[in-house]
This record gives structure tokens, sequence and C-alpha cells, in this order.
């Protein structure tokens, strides 16, 4: 079914003990859009500036993603610059210019009001609202997000969670949304804002998920190199969202399924920097990493 | 088959922000014999003053656990004080009386020492090595360690990695040892010490096994409250010993099974303080758990 991802579109310069990469393609809703684009048909809503190479255009439809809802507008592409210590789960950000994506809000109009499923890729929660209540008839909504919003503006937060089928956030956020030391309660304890699921990131450690039908935990794909982990989180809520738009049926009989076809096509973008490895990846690929989770945790 | 661990039998003083509980049963050898009890028959190799409470003598025996092999000293028993943060990730010592284990060198006779599956609890390297140098044919070796045996006997547990079958150590540890920051990586580097299998443990993160037959990545049962995690650990590996020593076949058919048995009978041992709620429990509450997790990782 029909997949809408709205997000940043960003230039992201990521420096590394060993590298430096400028302005690679980046932000929220490329990197979902990339890792969605392996299971689904995907139309991608979003602002890039009039410094936006062409070539990352040319990326996007490699990967046929509807670009019907990118805009471009005058200004600076939404830049972010960051580094990572020698343990990678350790950065910081050196410098960030919202450029052109700071007073965005889009008109979504037909045909893309009417997709059914919807990713609310990491962006400010007004943004993810705006374009929230523009939709016809969502089947299905994930939205995902990070500190800065629960920071800066967790009231709109709260807003849109009403609306939302499905959160996601990594377990350090969840233990500050809910200041709930405990992750499993931390999880439990969101869906009182409205998500009838909660997903929480734990990196290396996998995710938890939880919903109606309980707890699922879920592994990582094991890495033995991890180049840079930058859109890691993007590309698995990518994944996810476009496993479930590909398969017909309820949420809760291949949300377990997304989730693992999520985590793995993380694990692709973490073995080279910006979407380098993602974008070379395969479905057969993924398939077979997803083969290969599914015996490196049977017992 | 049968089944000697040797290790630490202490009195633990535990205090968290709610509570204070002084002279538990504890040390490394009480948590891993009480956790393999329900699995195989132990005997419990340590040595322990003449303060040692007569009730936790008692409660070794309702574990029917072998006492033919622990010593009692003039002395005082092993007593470690330690107290939680409300994160209970974080603990710190406040106090440590090595008491009559400081200078325990025990003499390992028959029939302890025919003894086929052997676990080196958590202990000095030195001690360890001394016990497994007198025994006769052992089956299968494992060893527990910590990051204070790195910090000041590094030497004399590597010396003992070259006898031992099977290292279980923290992520934190593995990457102490190896200096290596990938947990995946730290893991399999950790053979060329000579042990053929390493488990490495992440707490609530459940475990990774490094063996012949690859990698296992294992859960941990997500618990919705922990009140003590002292011991987890010691109870964590002596499950899996003790469900390996009663699983005839190889090893390596056994070990995920074996890996799973004792992650579960560790998140008994979190729920009371000590072994308050480890002893409480039973092989049919720890194989209901093992179902359960089953199901909560099932995709």
């Amino acid at each position: 079914m029909s997949l809408l991802i709205v997000g940043t579109t960003a230039l992201d310069s990521i420096k590394t003990p060993n590298s430096e990469n400028p302005r690679l393609l980046g932000g929220s809703a490329s990197h979902a859009a990339v890792a969605a684009s392996f299971f689904s048909q995907v139309s991608l809503l979003g602002v890039v500036g009039d410094d936006f190479p062409e070539e990352y255009i040319e990326l996007y439809k490699k990967h046929q993603i509807d670009l019907s809802g990118l805009e471009k507008a005058a200004g600076n592409t939404f830049h972010w610059e960051g580094e990572y210590e020698v343990n990678m789960n350790n950065r910081r950000t050196l410098e960030t210019d919202l450029g052109v994506i700071e007073d965005w809000m889009p008109n979504v109009t037909s045909p893309l009001n009417e997709k059914a499923y919807i990713l609310l890729a990491n962006c400010a929660p007004q943004l993810q609202h705006h374009v929230l209540k523009q939709m016809k008839q969502p089947k299905f909504v994930v939205a995902d997000t990070m500190d800065l919003w629960l920071n800066i503006a967790r009231h709109e937060l709260e807003q849109l969670l009403k609306d939302v089928d499905c959160l996601v956030l990594n377990d350090s956020e969840a233990r500050q949304f809910t200041e709930e030391d405990n992750v499993v309660i931390a999880a439990q304890s969101l869906h009182k804002y409205g998500p009838k699921y909660v997903i929480v990131k734990k990196g290396e450690h996998g995710a938890i998920l939880s919903g109606p039908s309980g707890l699922f935990i879920a592994p990582a794909f094991p890495l033995d190199s991890v180049i840079d982990p930058t859109g890691a989180g993007d590309s698995f809520v990518g994944g996810l969202v476009g496993y479930l738009a590909s398969h017909d049926g309820d949420i809760d009989d291949n949300l377990r399924q997304a989730i693992i076809h999520g985590t793995v096509t993380a694990s692709f973008c973490c073995e080279g920097f910006g979407l380098a490895s993602t974008t070379i990846t395969t479905r057969e690929c993924i398939n077979k990493r997803v083969e290969a989770l599914s015996q490196l945790v049977a017992f």
C-alpha cells in the first residue's frame, strides 16, 4: 500500500577519528525513504535549498522515490555537522543550520494526502502534526522523535501523540519522557499519551515493542564494523514502515517482522558513511541478513 | 552429571534508595550454586568464617547442595557492603572485608576433584587456577571474572584462561580486556587467550556467545521490577553450567538453551534482595519463564 514519509532532507558533514565527509545526503526523511524503498513505493515530503546537489535527486530516483512532494526553496538546505568519538555511541553536534526547513509548513494535496501509511520521521512535532492533520484517511501513522523535541517542544509532541498509532524513540528518550528508569515500564507507560504501539530503540542492543499483544524483544543485527551510525534510527523506522506498507493484514501480525526488517536495514546504514552502504544494498541482501539474524537468536 | 562450583561465599550488606539489608547470604559461589541447584546436583567449594549464620547453611541444604567442600575457618566471613543508585545499573562498593578467603587455597580431594563440570565462579584467578589444577578429568570448565582481576591480576587471569573452555565476563570488561570497542569483535578476539567459548554479559540487554558455531545473540528476560541485581551475573552462569551439567551430549548443542536458562534464573535473582527471590523459585517457574521468553522474541 501507499506510504508517505515526511521529515528532514539534509546535508550532513560527518567527522570520525579517521575520516571527514562533507555534505553527504542525510536527514531523517532521506534515510527513512531509502530504507523504506526496499519494501514499498515511497512518496517523500520535504524541502531542500537551491544548493541541493542534483546527484542526490538522482539517488532518490534510483530508489523510485516519488519526489512530487519535495519542494525546492530559495536558501540553504538544512545542514548538520557532527563528530563521532572512537566509541561510536558518543557523538556531538558541531553545527546546525536549519536553512529552508525552519519555516516550512507544506500544503499536502491529492494524491499525497491520500496515502495510507504515514511516517512522521524525526523533525519538529509542529511540522509532523501539520502534515498529519492534512491526511485524508491514514491507516497507520508512525512518529519518530528525539530528545531535542522533549526539551523544547514537549507540549507539541504530546499533542501529536494523541493522533499517532505508533511512537518510536530511543531508550534514553523514553526514560526522559516518562521519568521512569525501567525501560519496560517506560515503554508501557507511553501508551497513555495516545500511541497503541511504542517502540523503544536501544541501538546495538536492539529494540522493545510494547503493544496490544504485549512485549516483543527484538535483537539488533550484530556488526563487526560500524563506519557511521548517522541515520541508523531513521533507516530502522523507514524499513519498518516500508515493510508494513507492503504487507496486507493486521498490524499486530506483521509488526514483529517489520521491526526485524527495519533493524536489518539499519545495519546496512551503519556500514558506510551517510547513505553510501544503504543505497547499494538490495532486498535480497536484506532478506539474507534477516534469515541470518533468525539463526543467530534461535534457541 | 556432577558439578563443582568454587568461588566466594560471602555476607553482603546491600543498600538501595529505599532499603538497607545487612549481612545477607551472598558471594559468587552462593548465587551460582543455588541457581545451578535447579538443574543439577551441586558441590560447593568455599570457606566461611565462624560468624557464618546457621540459617544460611540451612538454605544451602534446602537446595541439596553438597557442603563437604565448604570449610569453616577461624575469622570473619568475606563481607561486602555496597550501595545502589536509583538507576540500578550504578552501584558503588562501600566496604570490602576479605576475611577468611584472603589466604584460602583449598586441597581438593576425592570425590570433589572428580567432578566433570567445573564452574570457577568470580574470585581471584590464582584461586580459580589452584582449584582447577587439582581436578582429575574435567569435561567442561567455565570461568567467570570481573574488572577487579583485570586491574590487579591480569597475568594470572591470562594464565588461567589457557586452561578453561568457556570465559564469562561483562561487556565493559570484554572491552577493557581487549581494548576493542566493538563488543562482537571483543568477544571473538578473546578466543586467542584460550577459551573455545566466550560469553559476554550485557545485563538487561542480554548476552552474546561466541563459539565454534559462531555467534548467539541471547535476550535477557524483561523485568518490570528490579529490587536488587546483586548476584545476577553469578546466577546467570550458575544456571547456565547447572543446565549443561544436567544435559548429556555436545556442548555446542546445549549451550544456547543453557544461556537462556541462565538468563531466566538470573531474572529471579533480581526480583528480591540477596537470594530471597531465587531461593523461592522452582524449576517449573523457570521453565514457564523460558517459554515466555521464547514467545517474547519469536518473529
